[in-house]
């Protein structure tokens, strides 16, 4: 069962907007056992959308399009696809004698426009919306010999969520065999992405009935694992077979298989232990503070911190004393260690936490390239330094420091 | 001139990402005086690539792949490519040669698969990138006797966005006829979105050739102009009409017309003044911070601050007296202006910021629901200090308020 989805409106053409119903829909179709295969963006443009639309009714078993669906000259899905499909619309009574009646209602005339908005294609069926005017339209139609069914939704989201659920769902789990997809997802960090697949790609591999997506950001490898089998349990079996032994080999690098973030995760072990942090950030000037505290509930387990961006303030703030500056540069092991131990002393915390580094673009020395960022943690008695040379522009090389310094603390706290 | 975006990759039929390539090539195809009519997204699917070439190739003048190059055995873009457009591979042995080079110098063996990284289309120019391993390519071909622009390009963002600068971007300037689209964007700050339509529809409505689109974000509300002309002065002079009239209407809430972020306009202002600035943030939690150090070069206009979480931290750090605190609330006005006023004397800084609130999701009294932010800022003789109701999640409040925080900076200092 292959599935595409079809996101009408020239507002998604632009350099400003992005289809989002698809990702919604992606998770709906996947969780009933069908796999999208396929995902087109088109303009309010009768021709092409035709074009489209034909390309994906021979290709595809399900298609779902999604807007178009307004009475405006610009919403022409119903007129498209019944045109790829070569068959007729039907205007529907009933829904135009209601939509008199809601405008009579307001007091207002209603434009004659709006009655396009009860065309129905030959055959369909009328998935009514309980946020909106355009309604939604389920049709079960052979083309050549091949089995389809062809759905029309509504744009905005809200109006899409509803219908769906209440109309689009419970139909095609009648007709869809009982779904046998089952995901998971691991989260690890500071694990080089090269290195990642090579240690897993022997595991994954074995499991012809799992597929495995590997995604990379900074300092950071997701294992997005989906099975399919022949039912639910023998799914979710093999996810979790291959979850497990991910697991075994990647260790400690695992942080996550939930689905949270690092940042989360820390601050769940914070509490747990009942363990407050403070940080003092250099170069990352604030992004590990934000990351913290952008997790609810933070002030249960952060303090605060410091970000002591020039020399002086990391004296004021991190009584960093000015000879070490002198002597080790600001960028250093001395520094980042101090960093972390005096913020943890001064704000009376647990865990401590400093970043000192070199961003770019600017600022870089053959021997402190762009990139250096030295990165302590500490609870007092264990201290855990390291110094690393991170890759990419300033905003990567700051993300990758963040994301180091929060792995430090979960690995001092977990 | 139609061109058409096709993104290749499986993990953009997930959940969890979506094609992102499309949005900085459609900005970059608009200013080449190019619409692009349709973006599709598939997998690594041999069959469902080559289906998706096929229909593209049939409709559009330009059709840019992205994402498929690399050197496993998933990355089929090449293959398909070729295979839609019924055309051979040839192994370029000048790529294969720098490739043993490249891996020779690293002291390991190339992977043999990486060869296929050497393919290219018969009669299409090689693209190198400047920041990986897989070549872009550039060909031009006739298909049923229409001039067709093929270009394939490589997924990540950074190395698509150095390739399309040098190598594809002069390709296209020189075989397409000169741009008469010209583009602009006003960025206003803390104006509310329906004030900021209502004031300016009378105004963009008249400006039939300017096609205005109104995006609205936390504080931020954006103007994209964008006029087609007979001539790229027509176009220019349309835009910056329209441009001319609605600074005119928005006045001061309007800070950047050239595309700059408003932490890029406040370093701007203080490095101008040669200002020094320092912040005391609680519910942003270091968002001020980090969005002014986003800016290379922030050193030279930001000390530093500090996170001043927890009630303790706000008298260790930002010299809050707790009865202070006991009297009218961490979150007030008091609290506010005197965090923006100690940390500018503490840090020796020109301008001072202070912001304390309630992001939520708990915290919220009847009197200080969620949402309530306290923002102060100072250049120690003139002081602005304003409460906000901000709306939505503990982000998108956090968000406001470090925008409304940036604001007032701006406004000392312009």
């Amino acid at each position: 069962m292959i599935a595409e989805i079809i996101a009408v409106g020239s507002e998604m053409l632009t350099p400003f907007r992005q289809d989002t119903d698809s990702l919604f829909l992606i998770n709906q179709l996947n969780q009933l056992g069908v796999v999208v295969g396929f995902k087109t963006i088109v303009g309010d443009n009768f021709d092409h959308l035709v074009s489209v639309a034909r390309s994906a009714i021979e290709r595809s078993d399900i298609v779902l399009f999604t807007g178009g669906l307004g009475p405006t000259e610009d919403d022409l899905t119903r007129e498209c696809v019944a045109a790829a499909l070569g068959i007729e619309l039907r205007r529907d009574n009933e829904i135009v004698a209601a939509m008199y009646k809601r405008f009579a209602e307001r007091r207002i005339p209603m434009p004659p426009n709006n009655a396009k908005q009860a065309d129905i294609l030959q055959g369909a069926e009328v998935m009514p919306n309980p946020r909106g005017t355009a309604s939604g339209q389920y049709l079960r139609i052979a083309v050549n010999r091949q089995s389809r069914i062809i759905i029309l939704l509504p744009g905005p989201p809200h109006e899409l969520e509803a219908l769906w659920r209440y109309e689009c769902a419970p139909r095609l789990r009648h007709v869809l065999p009982p779904s046998t997809i089952a995901t998971k997802v691991l989260k690890t960090a500071m694990l080089p992405e090269s290195a990642a697949d090579q240690r897993t790609a022997p595991i994954y591999k074995r499991y012809a009935n799992v597929q495995t997506t590997v995604l990379a950001s900074q300092g950071q490898v997701e294992f997005h694992l989906r099975a399919v089998a022949h039912t639910p349990e023998e799914a979710q079996a093999a996810v979790d077979r291959l979850a497990g032994e991910l697991e075994d080999e990647l260790d400690d690098a695992v942080f996550s298989t939930c689905g949270e973030s690092l940042e989360e995760i820390v601050g769940y072990f914070l509490q747990m232990r009942n363990l407050k942090l403070a940080v003092a950030e250099s170069c990352t000037g604030g992004m590990v503070a934000e990351r913290i505290t952008s997790v609810p509930g933070s002030s249960r387990f952060f303090l605060g911190g410091v970000v002591v961006y020039s020399n002086d303030l990391k004296t004021l703030f991190a009584d960093i004393p000015p000879l070490m500056i002198e002597a080790h540069g600001a960028v250093s092991k001395e520094v980042a260690v101090a960093m972390a131990e005096n913020i943890r002393s001064m704000c009376n915390a647990d865990i401590g936490v400093g970043v000192t580094g070199i961003a770019g673009p600017a600022g870089g020395t053959e021997e402190k390239p762009v990139g250096t960022v030295w990165i302590a943690a500490t609870d007092g008695a264990r201290q855990e330094v390291v110094e690393r040379r991170f890759p990419g522009d300033r905003e990567r090389i700051r993300r990758w420091a963040s994301q180091q310094a929060l792995d430090l603390v979960r690995r001092l706290v977990m």
